[in-house]
């Protein structure tokens, strides 16, 4: 049995499935998927990095979709939005396109102090705090301060609404970030009632899924974009790869202050990502 | 009205009582503490940074108490220990001399999880819940994501109790910190019944006062003691300005592996502080 190696140095045994799937995911036919799947099959040796997994399947992938080639990893791309405002906004984006209703950060009294919350959103009746949390290494995890935080903010909120100091009647919290959870984090959460959505998390029904069903790529996704241009478009509320290609170049060139030129070649990379 | 500059570059009028109060916290009597402030009074400016006050305090003070010359400032000495397991003990020593009787950390199953303790106290009939919590850069403050995790955490506990998951049964938390706390943490803390000590907080009944009414001096006090050493020190239990007297030369010596000599130099500056 060959081994691979994962980022964070543990090993697992190499799954052909998993090559198979992660090639579907990016639109490819099984059959294709397949022959990627042999291909690097034949070329794994005992300790491969699991990154180097993922360029062969991209090299692979290329010729059946040559938008692949402008594409950072999208675990990557997400970690590269700035925390705040930008990964705030493609939460809150993200939400409403899977039917919350949101509204954005506000302050709310509770019975103790006036907490800062980064989303309320409502659907199917509930009305949920959200808190949303960044990492810049999408390879930690988000611990149990998190959980044990949000679960504070809510009792309080809650028992403000009880006393009349709030008209936010909260049934719910939700914990949003673009990493996995701590086992800890994810056992009290459970616990507690509040919902955990990360990286994977829940499995088939994390944040890369909600993402991809709706096509949601955040603009870092784009190969090439710097971190200062990223800011100039998140200033001007761009930060969905489709977002991009809605807006006309002159126009946007002059509010953003991006050189035409530059603008222009990012846009052409983000339509052919778009229509793949 | 000649004003001060706090390190927090926040200005304030200079208050002739504090620089009274110091020197006869520093255990001169009332009298030369008012002709030491007198001279201060006629060097202070406009602007001068309080941390140039205190320096001509301590000078002035040495021909009083001659072993100031070897200690650094209280406040900073905390900030040098190391967060694990000096400071954890230390505090711990603290509460034990203030009657408290003292379980040291360990773990202990709440109704969602297994939550880590750091010490466990117990007076006047009261379980308390302690959170210990060090920073390095003592000008911060400890914020209101430790007061939520401790309120989390105790709440977990209590019912973990009732549910008879654990057999301590928690009557109240408390917070120990080497910080001021945030105007936000104090108030949502008091709200939720969490106790909280740090550096002068509460006022008059802080940290500071602890140690200074039981003579409980970190070794970090000692000025030239460095990083290295307070290790060698605190791995053998060694945390106290006097625990250091208590020791025999040679048995450290050969406990820590630190050197003979200048072991000697650090018990001899030991001794003078402590007899004042």
């Amino acid at each position: 049995m060959v081994f691979v190696t994962k980022f964070d140095g543990t090993r697992q045994p190499f799954d052909r499935n998993k090559v198979i799937g992660t090639c579907i995911k990016k639109g490819v036919n099984r059959a294709a998927a397949e022959t990627i799947a042999d291909m690097v099959e034949s070329k794994v040796y005992d300790g491969i990095p699991t990154k180097k997994i993922l360029q062969m399947i991209f090299a692979a992938l290329e010729p059946h979709r040559p938008a692949i080639k402008h594409q950072t990893n999208l675990r990557e791309a997400i970690s590269l939005l700035r925390s705040k405002p930008d990964f705030e906004n493609f939460v809150q984006l993200l939400l409403k396109e899977h039917g919350y209703k949101v509204d954005p950060n506000r302050i709310v009294r509770g019975k103790c102090i006036e907490h800062e919350i980064d989303a309320i959103a409502g659907k199917n009746g509930e009305t949920i705090l959200v808190e949303i949390k960044h990492h810049f290494d999408h390879h930690t995890r988000t611990h149990l301060d998190v959980s044990r935080q949000v679960r504070a903010t809510f009792e309080d909120l809650v028992e403000g609404f009880g006393l009349g100091l709030n008209s936010v009647n909260f049934s719910k919290a939700l914990i949003v970030c673009n990493t996995k959870f701590s086992e800890h984090a994810r056992q009290y959460a459970k616990c507690r009632g509040i919902a955990c959505i990360g990286w994977n998390s829940p499995p088939e029904h994390g944040l890369e899924q909600m993402i991809e069903e709706k096509n949601l790529h955040p603009i870092t996704l784009i190969k090439g974009l710097d971190a200062k241009t990223e800011e100039k478009l998140g200033d001007n509320g761009v930060i969905l790869v489709r977002q991009l290609i809605e807006h006309d170049l002159d126009k946007l060139s002059r509010r953003t202050g991006i050189k035409k030129d530059k603008l222009a070649i990012l846009m052409k990379k983000a339509r052919e990502i778009i229509s793949g």
